[in-house]
């Protein structure tokens, strides 16, 4: 199996984007990575797009070959992949997979969601739940994690408190991210104050309806010094399916897709947690930063709670966390997420993070979840 | 790069299948071809799925681990893979990168479409055109191929006759085709008086609404043996972006995607188009079935209307064309057509393919298109 590297990171900006459109959106997140790279865009061999629902956001399916024709890298091979909001961290995989096979050798993978061109995005996101058992009965991602959230706090003594410190953390990285959608510093006391969403979930537990794009340049990992000198290597790409609907789990309080997931990747890379220097994981609702913590095995089932309490999730502690802002605060164009925690990690192990950048960084992890765990993704990445 | 072998094919019938869900449609499709390989569930390792949109058809994203937690396969890793029409040809494309990368050995990949729990499919299909240009004018998928039509007429003096024989060939195979969803012989006098639809495009030059599924198992080539006496090798799997918009073609004539996806696919199999025995095509409107076999030059440009009048492309000529019936009488169901070629030229190269065998079949090749042509893929398989 070939080695594959990264050599090139790109983010938009997250947000409310009026100003643009889709495409453009995702063009100028292609373009930036590949002048990150140093490369042309007659380089490129081959195109992945992780999208969860141009189709119900913009009415607009076929995008892949959509976006090769507008940013004029016609007759590239341009796939599309979808897993819900995981379909940034599977078209990454996909692209991984296109060069370890022979296939190709320079890749652009990006991800991209246009969330705010429908008046309601509600019915287009609950289509990552189960449509016939979950959305068609009226139940959205909020009321799922709520319960999540509640049998967390009921199992395990997970408090109202721990929960609004996954958002405080994420806001405190969030505020040192020019790229962030919400960069400003909020206290546990106004996660508590916010309004309410799901039981036990408040708004400022909730991650946001974002427009955004983000893209990164794939090349063998033998070729990658021909490019720059700052190379980062795949040294797991590992995915999980899972039940897509609630009531079919036999724990609420796990992810089992992150579990499989998360042990394939350790097993691959030849790595432990504790050998990890920082972390994006899927924080869509603050419940899932302390699941994800739990469920990748950098702390025990049922403590996730109290790491953040105790601030081993900071930036300074043992579990680097999230510095872009998580999904909750850099924000979370469904399709693009899974790359945007990819090119952070890349930025950190590069040390160009700025005022974020976490001290000393050689190893980093992503983990992008589709639904309530319907799909898991997880990558470690290192310098 | 390890080679690929199909070990395992089905297909579910096509047509209006009211009594059948999405989810049951494809796991049927994925049993059968589990069974055809002689394998048990439990062997697979990873899953593709080929599908345009059951987003807006049925209300679904995430459809690959739905499918993958519906057939009890969790947690293995489950991919959709989408480009219109060329979903299923796309996700066989992305079944073989991930044996040949090393990744995983034993692969289903299906392509599923419930295309008739909409009340009208048409907005639905439209989004594998240009949606800012095109859809949203009012442009619809028959009138973009009858300009494709008219302008093959007047370049080429192509006639509304041989139009018409595409149709009637592919229908003299599906009266042949117990899973095709028009099994009956249509005459030229029943397509030139049947309405019309965008002139010169009438009822009978176009392919259905369908529902269905299909499915074929792959592993690396040198394990087929150990699964089946008759494995189909994968000697070329090519991919090509075109323009979206056909506004912005230099030529309506030809399909760009299909001559570059074609000409990779001869030149990795070290084969030319007379090598081949029988090729099943992407005719979702007649005029399609006149521009493959000439972009894939298997004609010259300008000569694919008299190749259907003299009967080139009937099962006994030069070149055997849609045995199955084709999208226009096998049916159509958008993300299952590509995988349903693999299938169809999978059972005539192991020589199953009954009353509508092509005799002695060794070399097969099969076309996917999406949209106008925004993607084309194009395999080439041998016995």
């Amino acid at each position: 199996m070939r080695e594959v590297a990264i050599i090139g990171a790109s983010q938009t900006k997250f947000g409310e984007l009026w100003d643009i459109s889709f495409r453009d959106l995702i063009t100028r997140a292609g373009v930036e990575a590949i002048e990150d790279a140093g490369i042309e865009g007659a380089d490129l061999e081959a195109m992945y797009i992780g999208n969860m629902s141009a189709g119900l956001f913009i009415k607009q399916e076929h995008i892949a070959s959509l976006i090769a024709d507008h940013a004029g890298l016609t007759p590239i091979p341009a796939t599309r992949v979808e897993a819900a909001c995981a379909s940034g961290g599977l078209a990454l995989r996909s692209g991984i997979m296109a060069i370890a096979s022979g296939y190709h050798d320079i890749v652009l993978v990006g991800g991209v969601e246009k969330m705010t061109d429908v008046v309601d995005p509600t019915p287009a996101i609950a289509t990552a739940s189960d449509q016939e058992w979950e959305a068609q009965q009226g139940v959205t991602f909020p009321s799922l994690y709520a319960m999540m959230a509640r049998r967390h706090m009921y199992e395990y003594g997970t408090t109202r408190e721990q929960l609004a410190m996954v958002s405080v953390i994420n806001h405190e990285n969030a505020a040192k991210n020019p790229k962030a959608q919400f960069p400003m510093e909020i206290t546990v006391e106004q996660v508590l104050n916010s309004s309410m969403v799901a039981d036990p979930l408040r708004l400022l537990d909730c991650s946001p309806i974002s427009d955004g794009a983000s893209a990164v340049i794939l090349c063998p990992a033998e070729k990658a010094r021909e490019y720059t000198d700052t190379p980062v290597y795949v040294k797991a790409s590992a995915h999980a399916s899972g039940t897509i609907a609630l009531h079919d789990r036999e724990d609420i309080t796990r992810i089992d897709a992150t579990v499989h997931a998360g042990r394939k990747a350790f097993k691959m890379a030849g790595l432990e947690p504790k050998d990890v220097d920082v972390i994006e994981v899927h924080d869509c609702f603050s419940i899932n930063g302390i699941l994800a913590i739990e469920d990748l095995g950098f702390v025990k089932k049922g403590e996730g709670g109290l790491a953040f309490e105790e601030g081993v999730t900071r930036r300074d502690g043992d579990i680097p966390f999230n510095p872009s802002g998580g999904l909750k605060a850099r924000g979370h164009p469904l399709g693009a997420t899974g790359i945007a925690q990819a090119a952070e990690i890349v930025w950190q192990l590069r040390g160009e993070a700025g005022k974020r950048q976490v001290e000393g960084a050689e190893i980093g992890l992503t983990h992008n979840i589709g639904g309530t765990g319907g799909t898991a993704v997880v990558h470690i990445l290192s310098r």
